[in-house]
């Protein structure tokens, strides 16, 4: 199975039931991205999303020293950002960058569709791309030793493939937000955890990756139509009114109160065993 | 006064000037509701929020156990969520769910519209239907006891009575709050105040219901159009824009400033005295 | 260049290249405003908005004992808000009202519409309006002393320049905003550190000042293009979806990421040399 | 059948299979609503709503004058809105009045919230609340006769129960909706007609009720579950994104897809003959 | 009182009592537009709106040839949108315009702020700038002679002072506003009506101007509260759901149902006499 | 260049400079939809959308018979919306329903999304997808024998791919959009006209095609950059505040006022000769 995920700078494993494990895997340059990995990225997430034997995903960095040290910036330096252009004329130049971030946008914004929780495990340098990506992802977690900053600031550009749209959203002290993103500075594990970046810190990268299994475990036994019915509607929720929010999850689960799986999962409850729900 | 509001399955007492004191009351099930409590709990909330003698109220459960173990899902059971519809036609079907769910909703979100801020007091076993109904209410505050989870995944459904709208605008965190609405995990008071789910947390629920009936006592000393728009505009700002929020609270303010109360607010601030406020 | 700025009741210094130093200073009142300090917090802010020489801006408050009481009640008490108006009827006085409160909100955002990022520095007693206007700057810090209070529900009004509406944005515990917002009770700043509403604390005025002077330097130095679309990208994204949020990032950036910033700021990195940003 | 729907000053009955026709019947004083009569209207659309028996509704008014002469103003002006409120502080009496507008706005919407269609019937004086009403059902046709005015002006008020918050959504000309809403002027069908704000126009009352109610019976013979998905995404994508409204399209067709109705309307397209739809 | 708003190249004169008329008056150049007329522009309608003596205006063009050219061509070819930029970065020039547009755009937009309706009377040429402003007023009637263009296209650039942003709120046929605004072909007055762009149109300018007069003189004759209110609700209503619009409405009401407004224009519709309204 | 374009059942050919005609061509179906074809659809414009060459496009149906009857049924039949699916989990069934309505959206909304303007041109049978896919155009025409009619009701569902969220923005009588929406009656072109739906209407086919092609070659004549910026614009403008439209403008414009095309557009004009303009 494994197989059919193969991409150039990822490895695709499935280390327990229905729980898959995408490694970005270019650790000789700390794992920074150029164009093709977040091609890959998107192809693999969105085979993923649709795969009937996942049903939670880890995501994770190859090597000990960075989950990603962000953009290749070497790589990039000839690529359509920051090379010069076809076009001399401000306009179709803007043009040619507007087509180019909506599509590296929408390679990250994949983690966010994706239809199956994504857990992120943040470790050693993980700047730039790294905070894009995690920020895409569901749950973040990090390890003790990891270094995160919004580096954005410090190439001379606005973060534009997510962190600064997403970020708001996802943890409570706008003040910090704003710091971290305005004055690019590093921060470790525990600041973020105290300000609910992410959600819990472990020793080091061997436990982090480890709980992340377990916990992506946790949620593959559960039943996959209640799991992506929660995902779907806590992202549609974060963006709008809470009215809007129920209305929405009302339609929602007006088909899906209709499952199987209800009753297997008070069944089991009942009877004290594991639940077994059929692939989605 | 109180027998105004005698309804099955809630006490309702006012132990404090303009404050009022809803208590859920099925302690032998662990306060888990069934459908009555639930109409009931709308129309106690609907009454209460028209009430010109009531300032502030205070939601509680009886009993040792349990604030509320959520729906009751041997009563479920039989109800139109989980039983054999009279429909076949699943298009039918839905419908039918579609419109108990927004009704199930409705009443749960009359906390929410009630002029009068509501405090939750969390303590015991607190699962599903507890996150759902506390949300909805301005200021949760918890005993060290409390015991709490969104725990509708484990029964195989996607919470759908407003936790999954509510809890990504009232907690910092959005990695925790997909954390545990996700896995469905039982997490304590203190994990609860350190991610800002509830504000405060007494050493027992007799303490956690004293210091909820002082702040009532606090909050009704005030004026009650200021504490109605202040909670009015909140609510409405969660929601929007600022600009939206501000042009709101404009038009609001433009009636709301004509009250006699803020020249008595003044006065009793010079004089040090305790102003009184005529009803609302 | 700071008698450009000379306005009654405010000092305008220029502490460090590129960064301005905005100080309330009324103390004998504790820095209480009244009418034509508001008008001429508006101009000051509205023209450093363009000044191409400032980056970064700080804004405290003169002498030890307060950032600001708030409104000058006494002062207001003559004024539209509060004083008997030239209309009898309910209607046309409401109207008044509310060009007023526009007005004075459109005052207060202008702190947050201010092309550069402003870092307010809390200190001593800072009540109502020193939490508007706080809650409108992109960084809030506190010195150890600072008492906070949302004072406006205790003089019989619903906060109206803007708290109510960026509170709920700015800190993560919904719970925690309605507790001060209804209570108007006072908190200090460790407090608002562990709520995210400051993001750092220090142990006094003094140094609470020179660390937002030494992170309003660091902030200028980084390229003003990258600045700027951070801070209005992280406010246009704090209120929309973040589809929305990607979508106006692009259109942004296919502006601005043709910038000559990109390579100074590239090269600098490469070469280990501050880079130098032409003016804004 | 009829009679589960007595409600004074309305006559509910059912011309055609699946059709049902509420009049408005208080023709000696041209229809004019007191609040009765709006309470009475909430019930019955409320109930029609979900009557499985009923696939279509057509609204008109009793006798040859009016659909309705608007609100009755001289029982009005011993109500809330006008007389004496028993507050003498603005800000309460404000909060009276909003509670009441809200309960009043609350009562016209439930036409477009009723999931079955409704056409209105507009004829003779079509004044004031003829308006709010016929802009919240789906469907306006008129007599030749109709005369019609956003009247609220002319007694000193914005038009707070509906008009001016449907009709820019319902008309095309902006500057029309403008011109008849600023100045209260009367106007006929042919220039409804013209405008949009009616679909059809026939030569007197009769022959509108009979064409109202043969298209109710067109719709009524369509698969309910067609209809019922229409009118709501219609009404959902109104006030909505073109890319929300796909979005809820196809949550809401998740469901709805899976009913039997599309194989009974294939099957009877294709042996010419009228399908069967089961109740909804 | 005219006196108080001379400003170059507008006459401000007052044909009636409580109407205004604004006439732009550059016509040896076909009342083309150089930068500081809509300063002016600004000045004077922000002046009309808090005017306690005006309760409607009328704009028009001076001379027979045209309502106006649009853009002073020859004289924006010095300005900042089309000459050399003091910058040559890319990025910062594209701020610098972005200044220059949002304040343009306010010029226009505080038509539609304006607190008192106003009526645009289109004759002869109206291109470009013409739509731009018109756009922003609420109602349009035109002469038969007029003949209108979205013209920007033909220069090069998208609209960007409103005409692309509130066509599509003006007029009911997308397809025909992106056919006249793609194209930018001439359209004469009997088309716009057709289309709903105008609501009138009448034989030469004299009559326009003089009906136009007629309505601004009626809705004078109304209760400034009424008229004041359904300005405002409809422009908030045009642009949101009707759920937010009937929110809106309601918290408005609030405050202006108190006017004595009420009682007049009832007690003189009674009494068949014109009633009288305090300014506002 | 037009084999580049080559795509099972359609066909694209370049008659005029800059200009691409698209053609159903199924032509002894109908021109009926299958799978294939939308998938086909979505790839020509995408491509379409980035080609430099290309600055309009027509859409038309081969043969004289229809634009397209909508939906192949026969074919559907076996597909995933109406077959028998591989789940018999009504939840399952929803969410495979809900992708496959999803990506068949983004097919059609890829029309809406291409830069270019696209001109429908409608004639013969124009039933179900044809509406879907012509109101995702910029611009309607249509020939004298159109028959037009949202179809899907007859076949027991809402439509789902456009129509019902497309149809109250692109029309300006609410009341005629749920007439035909509901009744799925058949409509000509004479009604389409006035009521907005199509912008022109021509004497058969032939002609029709000719005009369409001439505006699309009047199009092409302007400036690439013009074009992109006023459909973008007004497409995000026609969703949203027109505050929010404004501010969007601004930032669009701040790039795009750079480029070279408004000088060349302006000397041509002076100089009166057509300007040429580079590729995009």
């Amino acid at each position: 199975m494994a197989e059919a995920y193969q991409k150039e700078f990822f490895n695709v494993t499935f280390p327990a039931e229905h729980v898959a494990h995408v490694e970005i895997n270019r650790p000789e340059k700390m794992n920074a991205f150029k164009e093709i990995m977040w091609l890959n990225l998107r192809a693999i997430f969105q085979q993923l999303s649709h795969d009937p034997s996942v049903r939670a995903i880890i995501l994770t960095g190859a090597g000990p020293r960075a989950f990603t040290a962000g953009l290749d910036v070497q790589a990039a330096s000839s690529g359509p950002t920051f090379s010069s252009s076809t076009h001399d004329d401000p306009a179709r130049k803007a043009n040619g960058l507007r087509r180019h971030i909506l599509e590296f946008q929408a390679c990250i914004t994949e983690l966010e569709k994706c239809e199956k929780p994504v857990i992120a495990v943040l470790h050693g340098i993980s700047f730039g791309l790294a905070m894009d990506m995690s920020l895409a992802c569901d749950i973040r977690i990090a390890s003790a030793d990891a270094k995160m900053s919004v580096k954005e600031v410090d190439i001379g550009i606005a973060a534009d493939i997510g962190t600064l749209s997403r970020l708001p959203h996802s943890v409570g002290s706008l003040s910090w937000a704003k710091d971290i993103a305005l004055s690019a500075r590093v921060f470790g594990a525990d600041e973020a955890f105290r300000q609910g970046l992410v959600s819990a810190v472990y020793k080091d990268k061997t436990e982090a990756v480890d709980e992340a299994l377990k916990l992506a475990t946790l949620i593959a036994s559960k039943s996959p139509v209640a799991v992506l019915g929660t995902k779907e509607i806590m992202n549609y929720s974060r963006d709008r009114t809470v009215e809007e929010g129920l209305r929405y999850t009302a339609v929602w689960n007006a088909a899906m109160l209709q499952t199987e799986d209800v009753k297997s999962a008070m069944m089991s409850g009942i009877q004290k065993r594991t639940p077994k729900f059929s692939k989605l």
